[in-house]
């Protein structure tokens, strides 16, 4: 062993000591699964991606011996146009992910503050604690409405807020983000991974207030989970502080030209979101038939309260559903920890035959397997 | 504008608003350039590459709508296999400048300094302005010889050593960095980028010392620099704190494929590194016959110091000369700033009829246009 240096300094700095990785949704090995727990769309991307991806490869590979065009340029100028701004408004990452990071990078720190909704996207813990920020957890209440005075007094210097929110689906309206934008003092981060599921967003509000940032990604609405392609939309004062801290190749050649060919096919994604949105809505029904509770949903997946014949309700309830439907290779996610998530299970929505099955399982875990 | 907080603090990080980005080599637009600025391969990566990404992609690319795997695990247990370790021992990032900032976030720090050999690459300094630490540059004599004693008391908690040295092409022996591993403090991070293309490099050493990390890429050796794949090599207590750091789904589907198919094709890897080689060697001969001084090089670029036909060096001859490649669209790297460097340009060694291009355009330099 090397000799430590004269400081007996730790080995490391000491909030990465303390801190712990971030837990990924499970990624299930072998085959035949129904795969409902990390909110991934269950169409295919636009045949005009693979096509695009083809192309960039071509016959040898060559270009890959390159290095991508570091601004991601024809990919920001797309998204540029997409949103009806000019380029410096965008900054793309390596999934939005990459995105939130910088931010927290950039403007949060030890004397600044970061904070978010209780419970919400469990990476922004993660990030304020890499970063060695301290994080203000505003809570919600039962119904998951946003609580625009307890954000906007939390004190911290940047906020996240996953909308539509993440377990619940819940959506937010344009007017109350406009609302809290107005009064939150600090920099706003509107984290709008579910948004186009959804009936509102606030992308027009980034062109309005200067501290407001709409981060998207392309993993949920454009099928690329895989390919790990975020953006920010925001005033070029902050886009410009993040492009300093962003590494200058983030994204490899085909994400880049994934991304491009997605955001160039909107008939398609259209097409596929409707259907998304339809399936959701006949789940809702699905479960309210159940007399089951399920908060109302703008994502594309539902947050659903199961009970037993005997109308038992809890986390016992949710936890052994969550067990039997993985026994039937259906996954679902279960947030046990949280008083809010814990009776519950969030279920992503997916192609009308796998939900056919997810229903089919329900009834026959309603008829064969009453819990305790 | 919203109100500023009552603190009435800065919009961001002062270390931040304070740094430049990265200035990554120049990407020319069009055809038609002999691109030997940026030390990519001239080769196309292994045709199982392209195989593994087809496949990967399939015909619809529906597997592009799910996540990859979070710990890139194939990838990962190929590389532990390829350096006889195990999985443990290897992180993959996305690109070696992923984890050259997850070193410094997770090993750097106000109270914990970086340092570096100057010149050198160009990514440490802005690394260290982003994490907000003290950067400490060892310099290099007019030789680049590794300076053991310089490093070993220079007091930072990290350092960063780029073996082969860029831009200088010098190489070090294994036994020079033992020495120094030995004798540094803190973490020693050698920066093998160009090491395949080296006699000696130190991944042994990694098993060895406990704290030293070997980070290697896919862009130079492996022909991938389109891809972003890199890896550490290092003991795991030191791997596992970068895991907290990483990104969890750090790199896409299609990075992971190529570069899993790229290390299990090392016959056609072994040959086009000693292609590369060969022309490198023909290349020093050919500039030391012009009576040129050419640093010896064991990576795939050379540090070259350009004379007029009367035998005039120094940092207008180096600009004059980089600016008539460039005219006949032959690009090089001028780095002018720095003294042990100015004088000289940094060509990438291309196909053999690439370098015959600039051969070419040397020998026509020399007679006809003689600078000043």
């Amino acid at each position: 062993m090397p000799k430590k240096n004269s400081q007996s300094k730790p080995l490391a700095n000491s909030n990465v000591l303390a801190m712990h990785a971030y837990t990924p949704g499970e990624q299930p090995e072998g085959t035949g699964w129904v795969k409902l727990n990390t909110n991934e769309n269950p169409y295919p991307p636009s045949p005009k991606v693979v096509a695009a991806l083809k192309k960039e490869i071509g016959k040898e590979g060559s270009r890959l011996r390159l290095y991508p065009n570091p601004a991601s340029k024809a990919l920001r100028d797309a998204l540029a146009k997409h949103h009806g701004v000019s380029a410096k408004w965008i900054l793309v990452g390596n999934g939005s992910d990459d995105i939130l990071n910088l931010l927290m990078r950039v403007f949060a720190g030890p004397h600044r503050a970061a904070g978010m909704t209780t419970p919400s996207y469990s990476l922004y813990p993660v990030l304020a604690a890499l970063q060695g920020c301290h994080l203000v957890e505003v809570p919600f209440a039962n119904n998951f409405a946003l609580d625009v005075a307890g954000i906007a007094r939390c004190g911290a210097s940047i906020f996240f807020l996953t909308s539509p929110n993440a377990p619940s689906g819940v959506g937010f309206t344009t007017a109350q983000i406009a609302a809290l934008a107005q009064k939150f003092p600090g920099i706003l981060v509107v984290d709008e991974a579910y948004a186009p599921f959804a009936r509102e967003n606030a992308a027009a509000l980034a062109k309005k207030f200067p501290r407001l940032v709409v981060t998207r990604t392309f993993s949920k609405a454009y099928s690329l989970a895989g390919m790990r392609v975020g953006y920010a939309l925001a005033h070029p004062e902050i886009i410009e502080l993040l492009d300093r801290a962003r590494d200058s190749y983030n994204l490899d050649r085909l994400a880049q030209a994934a991304a491009l060919a997605a955001i160039e096919d909107p008939d398609y994604y259209q097409k596929t979101m409707a259907r998304v949105v339809k399936t959701r809505e006949a789940f809702l029904k699905k479960v309210r038939r159940l007399g089951w509770f399920a908060h109302p949903s703008q994502a594309n997946f539902v947050l659903v309260e199961p009970a037993t014949a005997r109308g038992e309700t809890g986390p016992a309830v949710a936890d052994a559903l969550f067990k039997y439907l993985k026994g039937r290779k259906i996954l679902v996610r279960y947030f046990g920890k949280h008083p809010l998530t814990h009776a519950a299970l969030r279920v992503t929505i997916g192609t009308d035959s796998e939900m056919a099955a997810l229903a089919a399982a329900l009834d026959s875990w309603l008829k064969t397997a009453p819990p305790r």
